[in-house]
């Protein structure tokens, strides 16, 4: 059996156009002779009924404070609604189909309700339909303890369900569809001559699916590289093969050009920068531990994290800089804030020990007088904080000196 | 530990107020020294997003042929909702509760799709959490089989979890609410001075609920019945006690008057009555086995079952009509049809044995010009064919002439 896994989001099952778009994309899949598994998300966004976040919405409404363990059971039936509706539009087409949820596709994960993890997938349910000749349907972002407790695995989590099916079921493809032919050198709002890169590594996707880049979850894509399946981010309502990602010289022959030195550039807005003094301060260092312990139980992402004796500097989400402040205030420390600030990941899994890279981007970003205001670097991305006004200049700046169109 | 099992319906919960009334009736049970298990329906009505209407015309609308297995899996989806809601409406009240779904509720049925029976409650979830001092919650109307497979038990299906679990439970009361009162002599509807039983025998709302009056599913009271849990049919919105449900000289030392011989009155209107002339025929014996075999494969019921050797008489449905003629004639058969009829039922656990209420009846539809159509008596029942037109005039006589007002 060539086992193939198509996983479809919310933004590609939002009308019944749209779903029948997705359903072919299938059938043309099982034409090539492939046994096929179809992944869903729930339908549309906040405010179709069914959508994840009106769910969600039914219960804010009636009292802030949500139950996860009743949350999660509430947010399994948004897929479980598309994933019965796609399969209603497969019959309508004379294609058999059967759906299997999160139980009965054998998705044990742990109790960890809205970010649940998958612990073991049992696929033999699925096989056994797939011998059957018979199209599977799984709602995504959903799993089952061992003790029969629902579970979702927190956003993105249809993506995860397809790349662990993926791999349970060592599928030779796993596509996720989406909204865009697949991944950018840039972000095509901002950058008109963006490309649609051809193939790109699990890294370089990983990075930048870190950075801002929303077309995958980055654990789905850590899950694939495991066992070496590769991915495909594919377009539902268009033609174009997309992006596949891969290794370099996988058995696909597919080969990375080794003069790609940068893959991309992303961008995160809405960014905050603190600077706290600790000069005043004896003993910074357990004063270091102290701060990042106290955000990190208020649930704060930190991000950017630089630490001299005399000071730290990270940034924060822009929404989360008020809870933040108060935090650091109450521990007796002066704070410095600058609000509004972005990200801006340069992605390339070459980058490494290749000399001049970060040269090149300070030399371009200063050229058009944008403030790089703290800069950050791994052997495959470099990070640079300018402000939420350059972000877009600096993006097509940067796309443009490293010949990405 | 006093266990009381309390189900609320759609129309029940089909708005915040409305939803806010029914869990203040649990609250009270509460209050009252009871450990709360409560069942609910979908909400709302057809039209509302998440009722059970509403989800089966997603299905529809796409293809008119649905797939039962799927179906079930969606139309699981409503009361899960639905649960989740009233759940989250008493933790704003400060009241601690636990969702069980049918699989965790222990409601193991068989394996018939949309019709499915209980086979057996395990209900050793709902006792521990009850112990544990929460409010159960499940959604009525879903099980799941042995292998996984999930089902609901068709119409009146969360009334038939109710009274499964108050058995299970050995519950002190089920009580049934609903958007009415209690049971009523006749519908008040046509009749203005129709009563609110006090208390009715299991046989007694059996019948009724068989017979037009949609308070309780029949399967539901025969369920309870088996094990002698007494039943409360009582209004969410209205502090009335109700109507209850149970045995002569059951230990709740309620008394059903032994005077009272008709119980209620009950009408189900759009009712076709079709003659088949058999005469010229040879064998009509054999042919009139062959007319309700072909008319039950073709999923059509039907009632009021008259067979001479020249002529079968029966009722169907309306909507029926045009398809149980069809049938019919293809198999070279003369039908005669009668539309726009409607069944009255008189009702009364004590009447076998009494003399002259079949004569009572046929006197006081005759002195209103009210023509018989056909007759058919059980030892509890009478039941009357007239004309729709006349239906209503014809309820309200009886109710009159047996003094139930």
């Amino acid at each position: 059996m060539r086992i193939i896994v198509q996983k479809f989001g919310g933004s590609s099952l939002s009308s019944p156009e749209k779903r029948l778009q997705a359903v072919n994309k299938v059938i043309a899949a099982k034409k090539e002779g492939y046994s096929c598994v179809v992944v869903v998300s729930a339908m549309g966004r906040k405010g179709d009924p069914y959508a994840t976040d009106t769910l969600i919405d039914l219960l804010k409404e009636i009292h802030p404070e949500i139950k996860v363990r009743e949350l999660d059971m509430l947010l399994n039936c948004g897929e479980i609604i598309s994933a019965v509706v796609i399969s209603q539009l497969f019959n309508k087409l004379g294609h058999e189909t059967i759906v299997l949820n999160g139980a009965q596709a054998g998705i044990i994960t742990d109790n960890v309700f809205t970010e649940a993890r998958i612990l073991q997938v049992k696929p033999e349910r699925i096989i056994k339909s797939l011998e059957e000749n018979k199209i599977v349907i799984v709602p995504g972002f959903q799993g089952i303890t061992e003790t029969g407790e629902l579970t979702t695995l927190g956003r993105g989590g249809s993506d995860t369900t397809a790349a662990a099916l993926g791999v349970a079921l060592e599928a030779e493809y796993i596509d996720i569809f989406t909204d865009v032919d697949g991944i950018k050198t840039a972000d095509p709002r901002i950058v008109e001559e963006a490309k649609t890169l051809d193939v790109v590594t699990y890294t370089e996707i990983c990075n930048l699916a870190h950075q801002g880049a929303k077309v995958i979850h980055p654990r789905a894509v850590e899950i694939a590289m495991q066992k070496n399946i590769p991915l495909r981010i594919r377009s539902t309502f268009e033609e174009t093969p997309g992006t596949l990602v891969t290794n370099l010289g996988h058995a696909n022959k597919v080969e990375i050009p080794n003069d790609r030195i940068i893959t991309g550039i992303t961008q995160v807005p809405n960014i905050t920068q603190l600077k706290i003094n600790l000069n005043a301060k004896e003993n910074g260092k357990k004063l270091n531990l102290k701060i990042f312990r106290a955000l990190a139980l208020a649930n704060i992402s930190v991000d950017f994290i630089n630490i001299y004796p005399e000071e730290a500097i990270f940034t924060v989400k822009d929404e989360d800089t008020e809870k933040a402040v108060k935090i650091l205030q109450n521990m007796g420390l002066e704070v410095f804030t600058t609000p509004d600030c972005a990200k801006i990941s340069v992605v390339g899994a070459n980058m490494a020990g290749v000399p001049g890279v970060m040269a090149t981007i300070v030399e371009a970003l200063t050229e058009e007088n944008i403030e790089i205001m703290q800069t950050a670097d791994s052997h495959t991305t470099i990070w640079c904080l300018v402000r939420k006004n350059d972000m877009e200049k600096a993006v097509k700046v940067l796309h443009k000196r490293f010949k990405l169109g």
